[in-house]
């Protein structure tokens, strides 16, 4: 058994617990966090994190399941002098160095650290590499929707006279259509729309609201973005579910311009739950790649599939080749 | 650059040779051939199979064109202890016994060979199995199609009183939206229908072909079958391309019950060509493996995809993870 441990225990933390019941081949140790473990609401074993360092002997990996923008960049180095890990750090612009930073860490010890795994970062970026690799002429597409975009809801609350809001990204179907035909140049704003679903506070002035919203730089300017009114009551019964979607789509050209698309596509009823059953699928090969000498980071574009399963590989050969 | 050969120029080897010429990293040696090397139409240097050992330090992969019914299974593990080697054999059901029987070949003379490498087996092995590694619960179903089967093709050719026949096999909707909503069980005759476009011998009992192709056994007599007949004017005016496509798609639960869907897909314009550029694709994988000090049989589920790509693997996280 791998003796796996959740460092952190926000909707990602729980997402890993409920994963890992269903990995014949791991056992959970116990989940760690920042916060009193009496008052997390967890039914697993709840430790302080300040205590990690003493269960170098009871854990194989530890599931790091902190912020990107707060927790991982520090986090994940301190961890893996002392035991595999895995992430979902999900900065790209920062993951190369981020990459470079935990593999500085791991590496003297003999760990091996799965980084930004899940699906954007992960399944995703896989699946551009090998299309890529496969159709070396033509053109890459990611849409990502419909589904719940939590850092633009964020930003909508900061909005004055916001009370609450859930923010959706949706794909265009006409965009979809036209990446499916291979056209190489979608500018942004025919890509994806963004829909709000807003709260005002009492008395707020809602055009205004509107307004600041839809001209905000960098997450709303550039799209057509539609805000709908509602209640707490409202938002609260039909928009706290986190549901996601998402598409990688290429359209390449072979011989004598025969055009040949490719697409790998999420359809999630929780984006949480699903990241966290990629990170448990990394916690295996972490391991493995542990047991076979190796040491450093790893992407998803490192590792061998095979690692990610339970079954053996003739197994998988068998049935599923 | 990495030295590639062609062995056997079919539909196949010409496609790996189209797909070469986009490959930055690789150059064509030439193309290897049991016909006479004059007569097979090839604008590249061709030569006869029998000469392929005396180039032993001219090339480092053999890219192996063969039939897998007649060829592959002796001609590999023969080439395997010259060369490292990339096949496409594609009977499933005797395909571990192929790569163990390769790996035999390969491995005491320090050589990678990657074996059932194309889409199916190939890319849809490599999505089956990391669809069920990530969701445990849930059932994985694979379609094929719109597109032409060769074997079922050759099957209505051998109907007596049939001249020529193309087959396509057709993903049912209805299945396709089942198996998205997760549906566990769908019957054989519910996944797909068989249509075969058929040119009657002069005078031939049309009834009597349709009843005998539709009742044939393995082949169309578990599916809905049409028929339908043309001349062969026709056939070969709307019929002789080879377009393929196929899904292969997972639903499991995770959590409470939240149902997530992964999905896998081609289209392709020409299924030939594009097995042939996974094949190229490998063929990198396989030379870089060598260049490790690995050896032995590789399937697409135990090669780090990283290897797959002629970009470093600084520039991939850079830009597509």
């Amino acid at each position: 058994m791998i003796r796996v441990a959740i460092v952190g225990y926000g909707n990602l933390g729980r997402g890993v617990e409920k994963a890992l019941a269903h990995a014949p081949d791991m056992q959970l140790v116990g989940v760690f966090t920042r916060r009193d473990p009496a008052l997390i609401g967890c039914h697993s074993p709840a430790f302080s994190l300040s205590t990690l360092p003493q269960y170098a002997q009871d854990i194989d990996v530890c599931i790091v399941c902190g912020s990107s923008s707060h927790d991982l960049m520090d986090q994940v180095p301190d961890i893996a002098r002392t035991f595999h890990t895995v992430d979902s750090f999900d900065t790209h612009a920062k993951a190369l160095a981020y990459a470079h930073r935990v593999d500085d860490a791991a590496r003297p010890h003999g760990h091996v650290s799965v980084v930004s795994a899940g699906w954007d970062p992960g399944l995703f970026s896989m699946n551009r590499m090998l299309m890529e690799a496969v159709l070396p002429q033509g053109a890459t597409h990611t849409f990502w929707g419909r589904g719940v975009s939590q850092g633009h809801g964020a930003a909508v609350r900061q909005v004055q006279g916001v009370q609450d809001a859930v923010q959706y990204t949706i794909p265009k179907q006409a965009a979809l259509d036209a990446a499916r035909r291979g056209e190489a140049h979608l500018e942004t704003r025919d890509k994806h729309e963004r829909l709000c679903y807003v709260v005002a506070q009492p008395g707020a002035d809602k055009a205004r609201i509107v307004h600041d919203i839809t001209t905000m730089p960098h997450y709303f300017d550039a799209y057509d973005t539609q805000v709908v009114f509602l209640s707490q009551e409202e938002l609260d019964r039909d928009h706290k579910a986190m549901p996601h979607a998402g598409h990688v789509i290429r359209t390449g050209l072979t011989g004598t311009n025969h055009p040949q698309t490719m697409e790998f596509s999420l359809s999630l009823a929780s984006n949480p739950e699903f990241t966290a059953s990629v990170l448990v699928a990394c916690a295996r090969a972490a391991y493995r790649l542990g047991q076979q000498g190796r040491s450093g980071a790893y992407t998803l574009l490192d590792i061998p599939p095979v690692l990610l399963s339970p079954r053996t590989r003739e197994e998988l050969i068998q049935a599923l080749l």
